[in-house]
């Protein structure tokens, strides 16, 4: 990694207008400013990685229903990895590597509240983005804490190629379940058994995909780990097993639907007295370091990998990247690595 | 309640066709046949009481995909209230109160293995179909001990007036809850609040029924008491609470749709860290009694009613009482009382 530099110009993401579809470059504006001066306590951060987020798309939504949402005209919402460059502020010093929630940008000015430390000894600063990051601690807590399979028990993780469920796959075969992949390609699946030690993988584009499903879980499924929603979701419904838990973790084929539809198939879970349950890992916030300490030990020991698909270029990028991760391209979680990177 | 009567003939009533939409007289066939003769170890039972059930609607669908079906042939399954006629088993004597899961008929015959007894000292034969009944037991233990709202929690039952929902919403405020019902008709309303101790009652042929649930329920919904699905369940989920409850019960919007559709919102539980549930109530079975003792308790003390609408007639005219529930017109648990019984 180089040197991070400063050189003079700060380039920033706005969105542009309500995207119809998966949103596209023409939706995003890029504006070039000032690199930023700080005041007293405050820190000025520069970005070595943006974070591409699926779950965007739901709150540039032209919808008030959600919590947080971003309008024409605002910064495009983003965490980055990066490094200090000049701080007031006695917690911060230059050189630091950092996470910092200051939007897809170059550079960003905080007083540091927002800012978590990153120890790059126990993971490379781009997975602190991913399978170290809140994608990784979202599968991690997810698995061991809320669905906690069973040695036997069968775990569907669909949207299985993708941030959060690279690493929820991995953290099912540790629990020692049998873990079955959905995803959206042969290659995908042939790197699902292959590299990250699903037992099997299903490429949701088969005709017969859930024929192969129901083949594959001939005892139902446990614990159905739902990174998708819609058709995908309703099917795997009827087979959750007695008892079996539904971990909403996101719902990306419905956030750039005009109307989300529901799982017919919830009605199931009254049969099976499962459960469909929601989930926030922020909720374990104070866990967060006993975690990684325990995946980095798995990582040193050859037991996890940290999955990441970079593109390089710049703030400008970024759109590109949020398409192609909606086209399926990546494999574990989509980065943009900035110049500041390389 | 008049002696058993045995008057020669015995009514049964099938499945004629598969019914499109609510199910009517024309998808039924009463069929006269001969009364049974017991043999060793049987027992004869009579029927006082039919229940009749929102459930029937959803195993008489052209469907294999649920675990119990009723195709056109096949008598109507049914659990009757009734009385003992005849017995070769030491553990039934004529006189016996029984529940007979024997079906939509006047007489039935069994080895006994399925019979339960009635004690009518703790609540009226009638009763043991309904408040007292599976209804009533679903409801106690659905709000006991799978939801348990605590004191000040706000629980929302829909299909409140119904079997189910009217002895749920007597739970909650037993529980100390905030109790808000929806139901179908300002009558209804009326009756919740004035009769049954609900809090507040919503009927949702209102347009701006969402708007009074939000205003009714300022600090969000604990508990959602789920027995229609449907629009209701949907709109709802908008307002569950953090780590809210959705208890799922019955969804007989959905039992008479071509195509079941499931509520959108259920992403809200991601956010809300909530969870939505099946339940069977079959899990209890060896807590049935103490249940009820305690439910015996509340009704002597004027706490606890147990709510029925009684179609008096005879088995043809089950069908009509089938389609009066799902017209709304019931009160309470829908019953057809037999000859027997009057």
């Amino acid at each position: 990694m180089s040197e991070a530099k400063n050189e003079g110009t700060n380039l920033q993401l706005f969105l542009k207008r309500i995207p119809q579809g998966v949103a596209g470059p023409d939706d995003f504006e890029v504006r070039e400013t000032e690199i930023p001066q700080i005041g007293d306590q405050q820190v000025l951060v520069q970005a070595h990685y943006l974070s591409v987020d699926a779950a965007l798309r739901l709150i540039v939504r032209d919808s008030d229903e959600f919590l947080f949402r971003i309008r024409p005209g605002d910064m495009i919402n983003n965490t980055f990895a990066g490094q200090v460059i000049e701080s007031n502020n006695a917690d911060f010093h230059a050189g630091d590597y950092v996470l910092a929630p200051l939007g897809a940008q170059n550079f960003g000015v905080t007083n540091g509240a927002d800012l978590e430390k990153i120890d790059t000894s126990q993971a490379p600063l781009s997975g602190w983005l991913g399978g170290f990051g809140t994608s990784g601690l979202t599968a991690y807590f997810a698995i061991f804490e809320e669905c906690k399979p069973q040695p036997g028990q069968t775990v569907v993780v669909n949207g299985a190629a993708g941030a959060v469920g690279t690493m929820a796959g991995q953290f099912a075969k540790l629990a020692g379940a049998t873990v079955i992949g959905i995803t959206g390609s042969a290659q995908k699946c042939q790197w699902l058994t292959e590299e990250l030690g699903y037992d099997i993988a299903i490429n949701y584009h088969d005709r017969d995909w859930f024929d192969q499903l129901e083949a594959a879980a001939p005892e139902r499924i446990d614990v159905i780990f739902d990174n998708v929603g819609g058709d995908i979701l309703d099917q795997s419904l009827k087979h959750i097993a007695t008892r079996g838990i539904v971990l909403l973790c996101g719902s990306t084929s419905q956030y750039a639907q005009d109307e989300m539809v529901g799982p017919a198939n919830y009605i199931w879970l009254g049969t099976m007295r499962a459960r469909m349950q929601g989930f926030v890992v922020f909720d374990y916030a104070d866990r967060y370091a006993d975690a990684r300490r325990r995946m980095a030990q798995w990582i040193a020991d050859g037991q996890l990998k940290l999955p990441e698909y970079v593109i390089d270029g710049d703030v400008g990028d970024f759109p590109r990247a949020f398409q192609g991760q909606y086209e399926g391209k990546n494999l574990g979680k989509m980065l943009v690595r900035l110049p500041a990177a390389r």
